[in-house]
């Protein structure tokens, strides 16, 4: 990696040799072995992180990153760039899917400007982190330099750890940005890796010539650099809104709270903070499978098999927060439900 | 049908004709068109049973039908029938997995004893509706009375159309009964119909020899009726926790409540129901595709797709309570949500 590093919170694996304690636990709860399915995994993994008892998730956030993207001057997206400060002003007003979700699921919601390409009034619910106005046009040259990408990552893991400081007992991450989904593609056509054919889709509802379009930009971007490092990968290609989110990842894990990773972009986040740091990985509950295409292969790549696939392709914290209500199913599962033994003795 | 007839409310078919209006209201919210997917569908059809916008579905009530069958004298089970009894115990304990995930998504529970096969101690939570201590064995005889069917059904639909007036908005039900997977594929078989070895699945956890015995008492069983009428596959095959959740999704249905399904056994109840009083169908949302062979088939005859599929074969409800923040999730989405129209003129 070429100076300067980014100064990244420690994080420590989840503990796996408590797994078979854990799941003996759930083996002894009044129902019939297995018969939670994916909650019973949930439970165990949650249980990793907490090394014990999870917590209940009551109190959850939704961070919402947004920034716009250079590349999408060459039209990778069918929306302007405008329109991302259009929608944060909407999450800000409590009328977008996102502010919906969050109230449908008991969770609070909090727009991160990474990177938008605007000016933004004051807000309670808005955290100014902005890096720059907007990526540079990764077709032509680099989307950042590298020390926005360390400022990026930095940022997300203090923004989390905050979160944490404050009693948030689980975080789930979203984004807006128009064009991100072209930079997600090439972050996981890099660090997957997989061929880039594999990585592209419609996005917001490109058509098939719009499709071709935003592949031939994406070759150039492509073939302008031969970035593998996770850092160079970002750095090369953006968003911030992604670094950011990468950096957010990293914060939770290093304080020990799970991350419910939405779509496709944010699992592109992921994967970027998994390559920066393995570690993070346990901490990472992989919510929604994105109609998006090339969603299943990153899945497979990160070895993900997420809890829903509703046919969500919005982005913005809807298929993470879907999840909440499973992950506080799996924790009072754990940690409520009483044992078949007790059940059967009348010891309740 | 041989009389009695039961007596039950009637229901009004949705209507479709505003189905238009209703997509046409999603489509210009501020989002790609049909980014929501799943929760779309579901949007639509809360939209069509509200005849216009949904409530926000806070008040949320879990109806967990008790009961006993007398055909688990074969041992069509695993498990005795005293486990029936003693996991009423756990719900009114708020120890059983139904109370945690009804926690977990901010659902009130209430237990039903439609036939349990033993006197429980009154409680807040319990509903005593016991039409008989559990069913006769369907092997050897018919499992209920025409007369004793009627009440059940009779009794599922003042029950459901109480919660209604009580205030709440939606009901998800879900069952207690050791040995009622194999009503519920007898049921199945004559409702769906379908081959009876399609319907046999290995319940709370056969073996192949416990599968083959299950199978083996359910043919005989069947061979004892040619019922195809549902008042009298019902009669026929028990059991009254069935019976009685059919009865309880044709009161809500007539009250214009939504009604969560959860797994195989409640949706044999619901395509009772549905074969009883077809209108219903509209009322229904097939919450989880349940581990439990047959229940995709059972699904198909109903030409229905579960929102979920999280490997759940317990029942309780379950399935049903985590597709409960989809339904408060779609109504927002119709209520709350700014459409892009406002979103890109500033109109917030």
């Amino acid at each position: 990696m070429n100076p300067p590093h980014a100064n990244l919170p420690h994080v420590s694996p989840v503990d796996a040799s408590t797994m078979p304690e854990l799941r003996a636990r759930l083996d002894g709860k009044a129902k019939p072995l297995g018969a939670l399915g994916r909650i019973e995994d949930l439970a165990v993994q949650l249980g990793l992180i907490a090394n014990g008892s999870p917590p209940s998730f009551d109190r959850a956030l939704l961070l919402v990153f947004a920034g716009d993207h250079g590349l999408n001057q060459e039209g990778v997206s069918s929306y302007p760039s405008s329109v991302t400060q259009a929608m944060v002003a909407t999450f800000l007003a409590g009328k977008a899917a996102a502010n919906a979700f969050a109230q449908a699921v008991g969770a609070q919601l909090r727009v991160v400007d990474a990177g938008v390409d605007g000016d933004l009034p004051a807000h309670p619910a808005l955290l100014d982190e902005k890096v720059r106005r907007g990526t540079r046009n990764a077709a032509a040259e680099a989307a950042l330099s590298r020390e926005e990408t360390v400022k990026a990552l930095e940022v997300g893991a203090r923004i989390a750890r905050d979160a944490a400081g404050e009693g948030f007992e689980i975080l789930a991450l979203g984004e807006m940005g128009i064009g991100n989904s072209a930079s997600a593609a090439l972050i996981m056509h890099r660090l997957a890796p997989a061929p880039l054919e594999d990585c592209v889709g419609r996005g917001a509802g490109h058509d098939d010539a719009g499709l071709a379009r935003k592949l031939a930009t994406l070759q150039r971007a492509a073939a302008r650099s031969v970035a593998t490092d996770p850092l160079d990968v970002l750095t090369e290609f953006g968003g911030l809104e992604i670094a950011m989110m990468s950096g957010a990842i990293i914060g939770a894990a290093s304080a020990g709270l799970p991350v419910l990773v939405d779509g496709f972009i944010t699992s592109a986040a992921a994967l970027a903070a998994i390559r920066l740091v393995p570690a993070v990985e346990g901490y990472c509950v992989f919510c929604h499978r994105s109609a998006e295409q090339g969603h299943q292969r990153m899945l497979q790549a990160l070895q993900a098999e997420p809890l829903l696939a509703l046919d969500l392709r919005l982005g913005e914290g809807t298929g993470a927060l879907l999840a909440l209500p499973l992950a506080r199913a799996a924790s009072r599962l754990l940690n409520q439900v009483a044992s078949l033994d007790d059940v059967l003795s009348g010891r309740l």
